[in-house]
């Protein structure tokens, strides 16, 4: 099996959101799935077991980037549990590991992932999710914005594709 | 010398920024040393510097968070470097380690660190700071707005004794 | 593909060893693929690159937790690096997202993750490795010692199960 | 107050440990404090509470960087608690931020600190701790062996000079 040629593609969100977010949350990870890329997310509820779960209906591949000291709060969808202990810290390598993220919806924890992937140049695409305005009154400089769980990931390949 | 009951007050802001925003950090550092406050901060240069330099004219103590592996990135104001290897993934220490910060400007480094801090429950005093709107329409929620310099610190204290 | 249910085995080992010690690393790496596991290696160099070789000579997964800011110092026999931008603070994730390590010879950096593991709770077993003795006179406690690749593998595959 | 120039020395060992232990840490600290330099430990009890207390009472300043989310788990001695919420990860930091370290006795936590340390290139004086023999059969090369806590100390701040 020739993992290393996939794309990983990072999918960013709240451990606790709505059903309808649920719902783009797992359509975003069949989309992943179906591409035949890696998934790469938090590993924990919410958004990030709803891509999980869409990516493994797709016969994807998925990794959860824990916070915690053990591999038992991974969701059910995981494959690879990478098991950091080192809390929000961990959110740094998220973005570091994926080569492009979809950020869909998302509370502060979303953000700083937002953040810190523009920080390291991992391009980002928004899925309803933050607005930043900086401070010179720019709107979410560098962030891509998608309509549809279908267009988030196919604008997320063709980033990696232009890295 | 009894430093563990002054307040821990962070300062987050861009290693490099305009001289009128080196002037607004440099203002709230002084403004953090008068109060007998530590200032902590990631370091470096730009808001960081600036801030551990007005620390220093008003007699603080300051502590600098460095991403890389050696004290010598450290500002020349920073009394003591904290050393750790981890580059971006720091910012998570320093709204750890600091009781309440103030956001000068900044970029997306800065917007983690305002998202870090949110997540941990520190509290977040903004200064012509970014102002993110979340998927629900909410400006910032829990960052509070500051007008000055000195009004940032006063706002800072009194939020770590509300704790 | 069900990739959860596989055990996650580590092998530590120094990033540049003799030709004999990548032998053995290779050949801990290969019975680690026969026995359908995944290998977590530091993905890098020397003995992290012989055992990923041997893991796919063998058909087995790779996943190597890089210390670096890209995917790049991976080497070619890694299908999922982990890029921490960490250092060695990346060795406390090595060894708790294995479930057992095998410490091939090594140098420092393999000490201690021998020495995290133990901290953290993970079986090591040791080839040809560090022999550290404690303040109190006892031989690397909690160590087994395994006298060939094949018996490491045996014995780490055991100590997963025994948890 | 000028703590840029003070050397900043580690003290690494167990969080429980014997009375016997605990006298030779404070006993460095004293020295610690004596000497003028800023004490680096974990913040936490046994051998890093004695050694803090040690330095406080000869008029040092501390620092603790912890592992956990909280500065409460500081002891009382530690002046400026970094929180880092990484684990065990945060021995990296210790070893990054001291410009040398005394290890006391210890345990599996206190050789991850050897180890880290002399992979950082960070000198390491030994006080009745670990004694590692690598795989050549070399014995804790590069780390140098004291018979009391001022030679160790002493040693730790030659060590710093000559870097």
């Amino acid at each position: 099996m020739d993992l290393r040629s996939k794309p990983r593609l990072g999918v960013i969100g709240s451990a606790s959101c709505s059903p309808r977010i649920m719902d783009l949350a797992a359509e975003v990870g069949r989309h992943i799935g179906r591409a035949g890329a890696i998934l790469i997310c938090g590993g924990r509820g919410g958004v990030m077991e709803a891509a999980a779960r869409g990516a493994k209906e797709a016969g994807g591949i998925t990794v959860g980037i824990l916070p915690g000291e053990s591999d038992s709060e991974a969701n059910p969808y995981i494959d690879i549990p990478i098991v950091t202990g080192m809390g929000q810290a961990r959110n740094a390598i998220n973005v570091l590991t994926s080569q492009a993220v979809i950020a869909v919806a998302g509370a502060y924890g979303t953000l700083s992932e937002i953040a810190l992937a523009r920080v390291a140049g991992t391009p980002v695409i928004g899925l309803e999710t933050w607005s930043p305005t900086d401070p010179e009154g720019r709107t979410a400089p560098g962030v891509i914005v998608a309509s549809s769980p279908e267009e988030a990931v196919q604008m997320a390949l063709r980033a990696i594709l232009r890295i």
